[in-house]
């Protein structure tokens, strides 16, 4: 595999820094190669704006997505976009990693898919999505902690089944641009367990990025499942 | 009323910028008060990290939750993050007015999310959530464009229903922290309309915001309806 693990933790000593490199490490042990974006090292800027380009298509008003296409049009990509370009057609597995903020992705993290996402047919646009996107064939996961019980995010807890909370993510960002869906990979709490729990999430974190290829993947309709208005030929019930 | 804007979009010719110099003219007209923190003018910072505060609690592991508390106890919190708070204790009335940008916040309107919501009392924590929430009593609205036409959004449409890739939004960062959650005003594909029908979305915006007192708003369960594993006594069906 050639796993590309996005990194959103502002403290490398978290839980979440420990995810990371334990799957760094049985990756790499395993003969894979892993490049790691560590946002909060990297100080990536998560703010969208006309520094996302070198080129200008209208000075006057800006419009991201008519930028976004101009841009890739004319080479026109700023360089800290460019490269995370390169590691995304590189992988054949993203691994996105962060604790869960406000029931979403820590802006930093939101900010990569708004800035690096770009249309103009480069991530998306021209018919390029969902079962037919720029990144069909390839796989993608959300590995996260959560700071509430297991229980608060089940079928009727009350911060919603997390299945809905990552909705927008996983169909959202990742379906969306063509990736194939793996289950997410959640750990509760980590902060409020013993050493030894901590140490079996670990290992069960270990067994899953070697088991990627194979592991659970959430089924969504095709394109080909939609009308002309984008709405099921046939919905479920 | 009172009325708070946090307004998220780069370009102040957008249809966002239109729907907040219209939200703002109709309220003052009618005597209402409204301040708007227009996020990127003001550069605001979306990266939550120590920046975050001027005290230290534990200089050398960052737990984020941890230094918001003991930031909040020792009058720590970060001026941008204090000048915001100040703006939501002096409002009645909250609009969150963005673009959809991958079915979720734009980085710079969830990074005030991540950064301004500060645990140890002041915005949750210590059992002030939901109906029991900081924010009790004050009301709070999204009023955002989407690019895609409205079938994409519905109930078996291809993006999902607007409701639940709004839901992390709407009951886990507005419900959660006490607000009464109206329903969201939303714009499809401003760019791709009349003039005419651009004036008539804004002319029913402007209806809409002299009537939030009085508009419909999202019904969620109460705390007393769940038990002690935060699961809903009675569900649903």
């Amino acid at each position: 595999m050639r796993v590309f693990i996005v990194h959103a933790h502002p403290e490398p000593k978290s839980f979440n820094g420990a995810m990371t490199r334990a799957a760094r490490e049985a990756l790499t042990a395993a003969g894979h190669e892993v490049v790691v974006s560590d946002l909060y090292a990297m100080g990536f800027n998560p703010v969208s704006d006309r520094r996302n380009f070198t080129t200008v298509a209208d000075p006057d008003t800006y419009r991201q997505q008519n930028e976004e296409a101009y841009a890739v049009a004319h080479d026109g990509l700023a360089a800290d976009i460019t490269a995370e370009l390169a590691k995304l057609d590189w992988c054949d597995t993203l691994i996105l990693q962060f604790p869960l903020w406000w029931f979403g992705l820590p802006a930093i993290l939101k900010g990569w898919i708004d800035r690096v996402f770009v249309s103009g047919g480069r991530v998306y646009g021209g018919g390029r999505w969902y079962d037919n996107g720029v990144f069909a064939g390839k796989r993608a996961m959300c590995a996260l902690t959560i700071g509430g019980a297991a229980s608060m995010y089940s079928e009727h807890g009350l911060s919603g089944p997390i299945g809905s909370i990552l909705y927008p993510v996983n169909h959202g960002m990742l379906y969306f641009t063509g990736f194939t869906v793996v289950e997410p990979f959640l750990v509760h709490a980590p902060v409020r367990i013993s050493a030894e729990d901590r140490a079996a999430h670990l290992a069960r974190y270990r067994a899953r990025v070697l088991d990627l290829p194979a592991a659970p993947v959430i089924s969504y309709p095709k394109l080909a499942d939609y009308d002309e208005r984008m709405v099921l030929k046939a919905p479920p019930g």
